[in-house]
């Protein structure tokens, strides 16, 4: 049940049998020569969608443009400072708080948000709490990447070139989901890898086409689908355990 | 020439020739008992690829959450505070503008965004002019439902029933993009209309199924179809324009 | 009845008949080879003062800097960000809201305040709400230069050479109010017009004497008496009309 | 010379010989059951008029409301945060200083904002340096009521019965200003005195006529203009010190 | 070498050879019945000042309060906000930058900061590059207790009663720091553990002594002082890999 | 009684019989060719120290970074900015005030935090009072080096050559606390004094060494000894005054 898609009655009725709500985030951020811009945004709605017809929960319209300052350097990438991200989810479960949501499950695309969400909950929670409203509310952090049949299925499939972004695991997955959008590169075999995350003109100096020790051509969208397939699988588990939590 | 599906060096191409992206900007608020909740989001969306595919402008990511703490009194809405969305705006513009970017067209499905708009562009040509950056940045707003073509339309169609919100213009487009999620629902003859907008509860106690002055039972996705194409012409042209200013 | 020559006994007595307030907001910006810098603020100042008397309502003192990030070029100009004065205009309302003032009526002479003003009324309803005060707080916007009279009557004393800053109808105003600071320079015919505001550079480089497409020349202090006139007049109705809305 | 009653091209002639700017700033409070609303503000402005002809300084529109939170139990007071008063002034010295504006010289009428200001000059210094401007600015700030000449006056015509809110002093120099508004009430004998300034609720049950210890019944309009000569000629020399200042 | 008790002449001696500064941050929060309120502040600053030592690192004075909101729910907890807390990271780096420092290595002794922390360094570099300066800051975040062999020793001497909050490990560095403040009180057997980190109430709630699944009793200084010596040799190593770093 | 060596527990019977709490608040600054960086808060933390033990009152942990904006030019200070600092402080007070804590007691170390503490003080309050807590927290600021018999001290053993900045007393205090680290270096004789302060780089222009009017080779740890002892019994009295203040 996508949110952007009901009527303010139908969560009104939603809400009297569950108190959940997905949000699917990503980023837009430079993902190598051949990964597309909205990979993380892209690869975080279509899992989200996938949870919702899987658990019949509510999903959220997708943040499109999270935390990737350290992307910058590279034209098209966006970013929001992380003062500014936690202002903005503090706005979203404040706004939707006092109709009655109560389990916040963020889906993630982008291992640049993780710090700041985190960063952000507990400020929502405290706010909340500070204007006397109930603390009941709850956020989680989903990042499917992370999940274990993810990590394995890309263990399996790409070892080593896996790498750390611009990754073919999620370059698949919007292969996937974008068939008509799979773009091809030469890439150097010799990619950059292992240079921690400093600033934006570091970062592109250390890793000059944007990928992180990763092969994104060995992606195809037959692998995006098995990614899908085990994210929303894992996620929906993830999503229902967060829901039945006492 | 979506972002979201562009590669960095694709992005570096296009600034080759062209310094404009269009962000289609919504808002996630209740529209009345048959309106979508995505609506002003939905309409963007769809008009800023169009204008996107006519004029060859690159198109960013949905901004799907705007300024709408007037509509939080009904379940569903969520909006970010004004001083938040001038955040989010001018870390936007500060993003894209060191890359080459300068010229950002607004295409704004919800009027509730326009003054806070206004009033980021403002901190944004600051902001960025307080750091040394060039004063060449420019914002344009293009709100598609004031677009000339498009009111002439909504009187010809629908008279005193368009109304001001949760009209059937734009959830005529709406059903025309989104054909398989349009909702029935009866909807009170007597709407309440002309009462100024003030706090959440305060809109609810005036309009209390959340329309203002509109029928939208009027709306098919034929007229949705009228609205999006008078809709693209205007706002193609008005962002050639901006483009073309001196 | 001013608020700065009341005492707070008097405050308490007002309390007791009317909620209601009125703060002239103006702008310290230039204005022309011949305009005060002061005029907006100074012509917000005496029509307040002039509802005040019609009225009976309260007058608080003048802001007299609001938003002109665009003027900063032209020396003598002073600006907050909308973010501050978005600030500001909270911490006016939550300061009177909780002693009895629940009508905040601000008579605008500046029309780059206008955006601005409107976010920051959102985001004072919000505000107000969320510490849990009653949500009965209502802000209106009264410009004084888009009254239908005003309007009418710098068509037909100035027809074109109104234009849109350093206007003839404002300048007329200040000449009623301060006939002693009457300026006089050669004004170039060929005054810019049309160009859009972005950024400060920018609108100089574009309005080169700071004026857009006006003729000030044209101003007389007798024409600023039947502006005066004319805008007490209609915003004295309108405070009225403000005040007695359901 | 008055900003407000300047012309940009004046401001940019005055510039070239005098790099100062006077700001009044007072406070929009309580002052008794006796003393004006305006008081802070209403002195700041007269005393900065008045500095303004004996030395040729620029005088810019009054800083009307300033930090007076430990009022806000009186109806009638507005305060600003003192967060919101520090972005403030770093607006307004932000403003200035590309244009050549170099020493401020605020005019305070308020104790309540000394603190705020001081802080204020910090950041605004601060501000300016990062942003890679000349670190030349200075801001002085000139608390009329403590000029040496006015406190003996006050000494030597009140003695004990000046205290520290609401003083006889300053409500004569309003009296001076404003003689159509001197008001007279019964003023208990028993005024408190002594006891700190904590939060607003505190501060009304300790001082619950909202004078500090003072005699305003002692004023008159003749005291008045005596302290406006004696803080004129005093902060008139300390702004020309302020100047010289190598 | 402290930064405390060293010149600014010293300083400035130091910077010719290294651009390395180490600060340690704790936490002011409840550490269950046993557990001193500063556990983290001291187990941090004691090994910060180890490491100085064994490298000549300069380290800063310790940040003895970060982000432990949901702590609050126990008496004497003291936290600052995510946003807070992000602010005073940027303020410390953009002060010492300037002058040299560019290496900034925080020994972090509360998880619960770890988020803010990392979304902190984000914000610093790019406040930085915003301005202009060098990008070339660089920020670590070394967190004792996750260090390798902090973690074996802690599982062979505790085995699972190691746990999550107020763990023996910590307690045992605390008392080896203060052997005058060991603290004992019956500890229940039935600890609480497994539950996911909320708001503050919610915390209290599933952790009724402030414990997560520790057995604090099984501490003794020995233990501490081997916890120390790990710590100090671990992290002495990583600070000077992040100082060797290309 | 320190907070930092305390349990939850020992805090809340501590409530039982005391709302009070002390603070340290201090500086990381420059204090000349010979005074150590750490000197504000070193002092201010060992007389914290000192009233804690003879008042048997709690004492946090020390704040060891302040508002020292315009110290930044020499190296190794660090400073927040004032609306950093007002936050810290706001949080602070607010993580306390419901567990009962509601007298504040600031011991302060260095004349630049004065300003700005008050000024949180104010936000403090409000922030409290507008999110519905009671009213009754309050703050107080005690500054060692203002206390009548510091200041005879000092007059007496130092006369003119006290200065304002790396003075004798706050050195001595310094030796008397750290006799390890007694500095020694050749002081220019002829120490600027008397110039106002504005921006860092002004300072340091006019300050060249750091010091302002000093001659900190004035002092030995047996003064310190002497300043110690006065200040904590200065301070200790009247931290116990604020407690009996009604």
């Amino acid at each position: 049940m996508q949110l952007q898609l009901s009527t303010w009655p139908e969560v009104e009725s939603y809400l009297q049998s569950s108190p959940g709500i997905i949000f699917p985030i990503g980023s837009t951020e430079q993902h190598g020569p051949t990964g597309l811009i909205g990979t993380d945004a892209i690869c975080a709605e279509a899992i989200a969608k996938g949870v919702g017809e899987a658990t019949g929960a509510m999903v959220g319209p997708t943040i499109n443009v999270g935390m990737a300052l350290h992307h910058l350097a590279f034209p098209g990438s966006v970013s929001l400072r992380p003062s500014t991200l936690i202002r903005v989810i503090v706005d979203y479960v404040s706004s939707l708080a006092p109709a009655g949501f109560s389990r916040f499950y963020f889906i993630n695309g982008h291992g640049g948000n993780i710090a700041t969400l985190k960063a952000a909950f507990s400020e929502a929670y405290h706010h909340l709490g500070s204007l006397g409203h109930s603390q009941n509310v709850r956020c989680h952090l989903g990042n499917w990447f992370m999940a274990r049949g993810v990590y394995q299925l890309a263990k399996e499939l790409y070892g080593d070139q896996e790498g750390h972004h611009a990754t073919p695991s999620e370059v698949a997955l919007t292969q996937f989901v974008y068939p008509e959008a799979i773009k091809t590169a030469p890439l150097n075999p010799e990619v950059a890898s292992g240079h921690s995350i400093y600033s934006a003109q570091d970062f592109r100096e250390h890793y000059s086409d944007g990928r992180m020790g990763s092969n994104p051509a060995l992606a195809t969208p037959e692998h995006g689908q098995r990614f899908y397939e085990v994210a929303v699988k894992e996620l929906s588990e993830s999503y229902q355990r967060f829901l039945a939590e006492n």
